[in-house]
């Protein structure tokens, strides 16, 4: 039951699907039709090992009784939940680069950026009383933007706000270069990037490092109304701190898409505040057909030998 | 109180500022030092001729006191009110080509139809009564949208919906070519362009031509489920038959900025249409000190007898 070296793809290889609230059939038929030949199916308790692994937060139980999985290929971007468990230790784990997330991340957010600079909330709330409530224009300048995280995803939606002429900053772990966009890294340009910052965008990845980041202190720091998009997790965010922010007055808004708990609890602060936004963890979802071509792509060059793009670093977490 | 025909901008210059529901005071500030040594004032009945003429909705008389003028510059895209009038025969009527004018069409654009789309409207709706209402993700692929008009608004704003992977094709008097963007041109191809949109997107010049274009006969054309934006002229739509065709279940929704009366009157039936958007017409605003440098270009252009961009062609209607 081992895998091939060679340069095709092992007639027997088998993939275990294992995806929570995850429709099977048509990602099964979407993988065997990319990968002909290769065994697909939905993982059931004491099945037989398989090669790799296509995950979408799996029981701990799946990974214990898979040690000779040799991919996980995970079907979101944010592989945080995925660390908790304890890995096979061998196992390579590989997340998608995009899967058509991007796009819809970089139209998620511009369409938050616009519907506050605009104050088109403002006038929909008017017109429901048949009020034509013209705004004065506010200069896109006096608006910029500030993305944390640098990677597939933070680097579209930077590039997509900069088409919009709002300054755009960038602040990432390690240093990045984006044309048009101020990019600042790391601990020491953390509170520069900050103050530069009126709207913050948070597609960090989730690790220790980033747990908590938009919190009393960092809110203070960004310019007086300020406005918050976090699109990435909600342990980014510490709630009571954000709210805090909003009553004082120094935060003017905040567009929220992930939580954490999620669904976001009927009791929550968040749903009935009336600076916050609440959409329910909808700005990007992994799109099937493209995810399936990565995830083959991605199995075959591993099958291969190959170097393959998207393969987390379990110290660094993502 | 010649114009000069010289290198420079004559020190004796006259610009008459005439522009309803405008603060004239930053405007001439700004022309004045945009143009030293022009003599900048707002127009009074009675006024000395001036040479030129900045203007919004001028009244007649200003015109018929005016014989002189020979540059009348416009300082909205839109010149349709500014051809009722009768104008100085000599007189060469400018429009803005942009004025940061573009950039706000394009994000008012790509927000009406981000909101519609990933259906972010009823989202929101939802979370007024902490509903967690998830919605299915929609393919971009399924809304191609058509924009009508490609001038300098137009194309910037096809360009910016582009970046977000929706297919898209353009509409326009004369044939234009886009990079990525499917075009079409002239009655011939009209409906062809109109049974490939799904979301259409007015940015036409309100010509003889164009007025009533949204009627009864071109909605049937779209595809079922369309949705309209209309940011150019209320006059190109003919109201009952929009709503005639929303409630036919034909076109899904639609995003009105511009209407035949504005603002809005009361009762009309626009406000509380349940799949009607209505904003007060906000789309793109004039950007003052975009467009003051503009339009002093334009004059020290015209007065040195070098070509002018922007000048309306009076048979065409822009």
């Amino acid at each position: 039951m081992s895998a091939s070296i060679g340069s095709t793809v092992s007639h027997n290889m088998r993939i275990a699907f294992c995806c929570t609230n995850t429709k099977a059939a048509p990602w099964i038929a979407g993988l065997s039709a990319a990968l002909p030949g290769a065994d697909i199916h939905e993982w059931q308790p004491g099945a037989p090992q398989a090669d790799h692994a296509v995950v979408w937060a799996p029981p701990q139980q799946f990974l214990d009784e898979q040690p000779q999985i040799k991919g996980i290929f995970n079907i979101g971007a944010g592989v945080d939940a995925l660390l908790k468990l304890r890995l096979p230790p061998q196992a390579v784990l590989v997340r998608i680069d995009d899967g058509g997330m991007a796009v819809q991340m970089a139209e998620f957010v511009c369409h938050a950026i616009t519907r506050h600079v605009r104050e088109l909330d403002v006038i929909e709330i008017a017109a429901r009383r048949s009020e034509w409530a013209f705004r004065k224009p506010r200069r896109r300048e006096e608006f910029p933007v500030g993305v944390m995280g640098l990677g597939v995803l933070g680097s579209l939606v930077a590039n997509a706000v900069k088409q919009f002429d709002y300054p755009v900053m960038g602040w990432s772990r390690t240093p990045r270069e984006l044309p048009g966009v101020q990019c600042f890294a790391g601990e020491d340009q953390f509170d520069n990037f900050l103050q530069a910052t009126r709207i913050l965008v948070c597609l960090l990845p989730l690790t220790s490092e980033t747990r908590d980041i938009i919190n009393a202190r960092t809110l203070s720091k960004l310019m007086p109304g300020a406005y918050v998009i976090n699109v990435a997790r909600g342990a980014h965010v510490v709630d009571e701190d954000l709210i805090a922010a909003l009553d004082s007055g120094h935060v003017a808004g905040a567009a929220l898409d992930v939580f954490r708990t999620e669904p976001l609890p009927a009791e929550h602060p968040f749903w009935h505040h009336p600076k916050i936004t609440v959409t329910p963890h909808t700005s990007a979802r992994t799109l099937r057909d493209e995810s399936i071509a990565q995830i083959a792509g991605k199995i075959q060059a591993l099958e291969r030998g190959e170097p393959v793009a998207g393969v987390v670093d379990l110290q660094r977490g993502y």
